[in-house]
């Protein structure tokens, strides 16, 4: 994807599992429980319906304190890319603010692993600082470290 | 589609074309430019990409001025139903402040002909208003006239 720096957070590592392990632990919601928030924060309900315009819905739990999220998938290719926003809920229906629209690439690396691009984008150069000031990278990185290690837990 | 009378504007139509002639309409540049700007404005340029976020772009002449529009698709059953909006240009780039998503709607009416229905869903119901104070119910209304006359020289 082409990137705008004004607008748009995003990193890339490699991971030490394959896409196909990856793509399903991102899109199961059993599996999406154990890594989706920064521990010791934590994710106590998910409601996935994998379809383009379909609901991607989760609840986190934040030192005691319930925050729900709705969202939707915009964009489904099989193990190879996941886009989702809260710009919506199911059916279409507008979020009175977006905050952010979300791109999850998966690539083989030739090794055996992943290489694993996730992409935030923003409607403004403020909404992107303020995800960054809210700590997009820790956050994100975070995430991506216990996908790793949840991953490889699974044995494929 | 479930509509919310605080922030949807919508209406049905029964027009008399086949289902396969209207989405046709719909979603091919040469005939767009028949219909898709009340007369006597008229539509200059129309990009099309039919895909799930594939540009939807348009240049209208509105009394000599040309007025640029960039969206995406959202959703595309075939010759049943088309999603689009004006909130992301292609590549899922987010818009700065997206006006609406429209919908828009094809059943065989069991005619021959089809029930056309077209909701435009907004972020508030302020926005709404505007689009209604727009001339919303006059303009989406003409270009339907317009579509049903055009689909009926196309003779299928």
């Amino acid at each position: 994807m082409n990137l705008d720096p004004e607008r748009d957070l995003s990193f890339a590592r490699t991971l030490n599992a394959p896409r196909s392990v990856l793509w399903e632990c991102w899109t199961t919601p059993k599996h999406l429980m154990n890594f989706f928030v920064p521990r010791p924060h934590s994710l106590v309900a998910c409601d996935i319906d994998l379809r383009v315009g379909g609901k991607f819905n989760t609840t986190m739990n934040v030192d005691g304190a319930h925050i729900e999220n709705t969202g939707v998938f915009l964009e489904i290719i099989n193990g190879k890319r996941l886009v989702f926003t809260d710009g919506y809920s199911e059916g279409w229906v507008p979020a009175a603010d977006p905050f952010m629209t979300a791109i999850i690439e998966f690539e083989d690396d030739g090794n055996g692993g992943t290489t694993y691009t996730a992409i935030a984008r923003h409607r403004s150069a403020q909404a992107r600082q303020t995800h960054e000031d809210m700590g997009f990278f820790d956050g994100w990185g975070t995430v991506v470290t216990q996908l790793e290690e949840y991953a490889q837990t699974l044995g494929r």
